[in-house]
């Protein structure tokens, strides 16, 4: 196992120890719960917006916590869910006074737990509602679709209602909007290492990828030889417009996301390819993101993400945020 | 190789072909060549600053052209000098009335290229400085250091510096004092892929690590088992203290810089690590950066820089940025 850690077993608690020595300023825990985070200061009257999820895919799910976009997290161990009471401790601390959007992914021990911290919320008078992310396309029909990168325009799209101090109703609309709009498909190159393990659960031959791998390694839909960057861009945008056609003239965002290990330079390589596709079937691209949004440790591989935009949407995509994690103004 | 690419010999072009695709409102090339990069927009009576160095260290050197930092960029082949040509391109592009200086990296090639670029200029009648970042410790006595992520301080402190509307002489001074304060220590856990070879040039066994490894995959100081971060950390900031004592009391930066495949969690926890060696010893961190700002593609490894602080070196480090790979406010 090649990683730079302490103790595997300390993994989640040593990073978050590191975070909040650099972060301070915008972030802290409650609870003397180091996985209970919360933005450093609520802004009163303003919906919460909460999400939560395992360690291992930074900046998902921490890192957007913070203005413009979300205001706690509960932080569960390397791929696990976090606990209904941190998700309560959470709620406890960041709820203004309008209620709270409890936005995550499409996991089933997630959806447990928020449940179940709605209950509790619900039983001291905070209203919540409740949304997921299912994004992966190549993970199954839509209501079992697994949330990954994609999450990221809701989580902007929801944040943005949220600071312009629309009502908890109105938060949950854009976040819903985002989601209606919003597919992924993701391919993985290698795997990676949980850290109590210190091996990989599985392996990829050294000339192999894994086209709709999940950010846990779930398995995808085809295993074989390593193809080029235009071909992985073209299959991928025939899948992604395959489950949400897109006519000429269509306006969309797109996210190419690196898996962990992946080079920046190979994601805007695989950018280019993706622009280009898009240009010969006539849809404009509003906005391109880059980067890592949401990772699997030092998993090589991307995801692309295609969000369809009207001009409501493009507002809240183009409003500043500002976390320890994302900056944009 | 596992890399999403198409052509190995078409990298760098398709690289930059993805990132004016993405962000052509911010981004330029001129004289028809995409390595010859430059911001969109200059501004009439700024000091420009100019950087350049080969590709495969994203963001470095190209992703710090924006707002608050660089005007230019000369972009080479993977780990390749840009030529003087091309240099002198970008100078005749972003030079805006008050010179140009020229901030790059430590390296034979580079320092040959930009100096005939600095005659071609003058020739032209514009004033140029150069000035190069030399913050690996362990690459050797100050003046044959190599420059490593530590540049960043020095591409921080300029480019706020000609933000004020400061003179030449006075943005070369502020480069010069953050490269006067600023030190690195890096290490590696594997090696990169030159695309073009498609094989890396030398191996680490699955425990071993090369402490004082370069970005380009120059030997380091030691090659061992590897440690755990903790004890990277202890080591790492003796030597760079060793270098540069630092008495109680004093303030610095920290910058936790990722080589490319470590993962974000793995640099937290380093932080963390750093964090707790600099409270121990009384010096306080004034801000820490924690993530990839000068990468080796997929290598594993990481480097800590520190950068010692005065109260304008504070002021510059916290002006606003703004660029495609870089945001602060």
């Amino acid at each position: 196992m090649k990683k730079i850690i302490n103790k595997p077993e300390n993994y989640t608690d040593d990073m978050l120890k590191g975070i909040y020595s650099a972060h301070g300023d915008k972030v802290k825990y409650v609870a003397e719960d180091l996985r209970c985070y919360c933005v450093a200061d609520k802004v009163p009257g303003k919906v919460a917006i909460i999400t939560g999820g395992g360690t291992g895919h930074l900046p998902l799910f921490l890192g957007y916590v913070g203005e413009g976009l979300l205001d706690g997290c509960g932080v569960g161990g390397v791929f696990q869910s976090p606990s209904a009471e941190q998700i309560y401790e959470v709620s406890r601390e960041v709820e203004a006074g309008a209620g709270i959007l409890y936005l995550y992914g499409n996991y089933t021990g997630d959806i447990m737990n928020f449940d179940m911290a709605a209950e509790m919320c619900n039983m001291d008078g905070i209203e919540t509602r409740s949304i997921v992310g299912a994004d992966d396309v190549n993970s199954g029909a839509p209501e079992i679709r697994r949330g990954v990168a994609g999450i990221f325009f809701m989580y902007k799209c929801a944040g943005a209602r949220a600071a312009q101090m629309a009502s908890l109703d109105e938060v949950l609309a854009a976040a819903g909007k985002a989601k209606e709009n919003t597919r992924t498909v993701g391919f993985a190159l290698t795997p990676c290492v949980i850290p109590e393990l210190g091996h990989a659960n599985f392996s990829l031959a050294e000339d192999e990828m894994a086209m709709g791998m999940g950010i846990h390694g779930e398995p995808g839909i085809w295993n074989g030889p390593i193809k080029s960057a235009s071909e992985i861009a073209a299959e991928s945008v025939d899948t992604l417009l395959g489950d949400m056609p897109l006519a000429a003239g269509s306006e969309v965002a797109v996210l190419i996301n690196g898996l962990g290990a992946t080079s920046i330079e190979e994601l805007y390589i695989l950018s280019g390819c993706v622009s280009d596709i898009m240009a010969d079937k006539g849809i404009k691209i509003y906005r391109t993101f880059v980067g890592e949004y949401a990772t699997s440790m030092e998993m090589m591989g991307a995801s692309i993400s295609i969000c369809k935009l009207d001009s409501e949407m493009k507002e809240l995509l183009d409003a500043p945020a500002y976390t320890p994690f994302y900056a944009q103004r």
